[in-house]
């Protein structure tokens, strides 16, 4: 049996430690590793030196700071850095790669919520749920409704995913319970994997055009800024709806709220960029659901990260690989 | 190979043809059958005697007649009744049993779009996103969002569903892809049988204390009416929520509002009985998401009600057995 490795907890001090790591976690860490000052996280500009020079594996949230020379001189011993977040991009540097330190991510643990979410939007918007509502709130009768509204339903309506993204895949697949045609626009996705996934590879155009739901899963890159554009949202059908539960500059919002003033589309925004002002009438439209960038992990699905950062925890300890480690070859191509 | 089968479609007048049978099926319809008058139907009160006396299958919809003896002389070759909606209870006799006259229903078609409608308001407010709109809405910042909704979340929450219906299981298939617990109360479920749906069977009342989500799913029945009742309803825990898409009878309305009015609990309302009326706070209020009886078959949905009988008008025609036939057994025990 190898010696327990020697763990340190560094997260950003504006996060309650236990909304990552509850009770469970702490004890299974416990089990497989010893760590100085159990069920507690230090800050990257409050990292004790002592413990830094003695620590095999560092357990990070967001805050982790950057894997530079600096940080890989006072921290020797570290062999892995187990991340409860998404992207490591940000604080993984060719030191730390030359230094052989394995990284592992939570990125497919963050991916799960922003699916679902999807998913649910996606339902709902295929039945113009939200319309149905209102509909029903302004006139308090169920008269007229089954003719003003014989075009909805999710019966062969065609859901057009922007992006074959860890996300994007996840809500194909979700969608194969479905009976909604799907299609995927992505330049790097060949036509037969867009067939593994059960949807059709078509141009972004095309998806506009074609789609009764839009939902966009794309990276944020200066490429993808804007790719829905005034062009493009002038493509879609009148009475579509736009999903956006991925990164606010995907699409351009002044040109979407103006579709959705008028009324020609439907939109489920969770993020939008810039940020809405306080009298931004994406607040009040009656056919937009805005909700505050919680598509992603939120709430207790933060636990989900601490579980699987800790799931690697126990791996490492036990002399197994890790599952979700991140290569160097895999982080130069994301985003 | 055998004649071709002489159909008739007998619809209530109110519905259009076209939302049942698109062109598509007209033509499978045409391709192995015969009907006098394709592309059109018959109310109950305007039946042509000379078609019915030569029927041999009926491709029936909403408003088909009770198969009473009166009916079954004048359709003196009828052997199929093939209906494009769910419970055939109200027109199968025992003198249409008597006469060997088969009867098919599209009940598992019928139950795909309420158990997605349910699935979708599952996971919506699982994360309290109805909710998080709502305070978005009214605060305009993200400002101590997620302090404010730390206990919110789709990871390891209890979903309890109240009756293992083919919709109630269908909602419990659909679940397994999400990480909540699921909990069952069915008075007619075993063990064994909830494992394998994936869910820990308990009674109604433990269900109503431990879960964050209660949707219910059960048959209207004079045992099932008011099963949510003031004092289970007392027991579901503070900011869980209330779904039904299945009927409003299965809550006390009165005893439910009184809740929602509170801000104790929240709910997604597709069913209310009585009927709301205009001035009824389940239209305003913030907490209450409320449709109009529109999470079964609505709008493009009715279609594959009017596929799956044409699907089994083939079957027929083919010589094969029928897929979804009703027993008289199954009939007894059902709703």
């Amino acid at each position: 049996m190898p010696e327990p490795p020697r763990v340190l907890v560094v997260l950003d001090p504006a996060v309650p430690f236990a909304d990552l790591f509850d009770a469970d976690a702490c004890s299974r860490v416990e089990r497989v590793a010893r760590w100085k000052t159990p069920g507690s996280a230090y800050g990257a500009d409050a990292l004790p030196a002592d413990e830094l020079a003695e620590t095999d594996v560092i357990l990070a949230g967001w805050g982790m700071p950057v894997l530079d020379e600096d940080f890989l001189r006072r921290a020797p011993r570290l062999r892995a850095v187990l991340y409860a977040a998404g992207s490591v991009k940000r604080f993984v540097t060719d030191a730390a790669w030359a230094r052989g330190v394995q990284v592992s991510s939570a990125a497919w643990a963050n991916a799960l919520p922003v699916a679902e979410y999807a998913l649910a939007a996606i339902l709902l918007a295929g039945k113009d749920a939200f319309g149905l509502r209102e509909h029903y709130r302004s006139r308090r009768s169920e008269e007229g409704l089954r003719s003003d509204f014989r075009h909805v339903g999710n019966y062969r309506g065609t859901v057009g995913i922007v992006g074959a993204s860890m996300i994007g895949r996840r809500v194909l697949r979700l969608l194969r319970e479905h009976d909604l045609e799907r299609l995927v626009y992505d330049p790097f996705l060949s036509e037969l994997e867009a067939a593994e996934l059960g949807a059709r590879k078509v141009e972004l155009d095309e998806l506009c055009a074609r789609s009764d739901i839009v939902s966009v899963h794309a990276p944020e890159l200066p490429e993808t800024r804007h790719m829905l554009d005034a062009r493009r949202l002038a493509l879609v059908r009148d009475g579509a709806t736009v999903i956006n539960t991925a990164r606010g500059s995907l699409i351009d919002t002044d040109a979407l709220t103006e579709q959705l003033a008028a009324g020609r589309l439907n939109a489920i925004l969770d993020v939008v960029e810039p940020m809405p002002s306080p009298d931004s009438p994406l607040f009040t439209l009656p056919n937009v659901f805005l909700t505050p960038h919680v598509a992603g992990s939120f709430g207790n699905e933060l636990r989900r990260l601490g579980d699987s950062a800790v799931a690697e925890l126990e791996r490492y300890a036990a002399g197994r690989a890790l599952v979700h480690v991140v290569s160097r070859r895999e982080l130069a191509r994301s985003a």
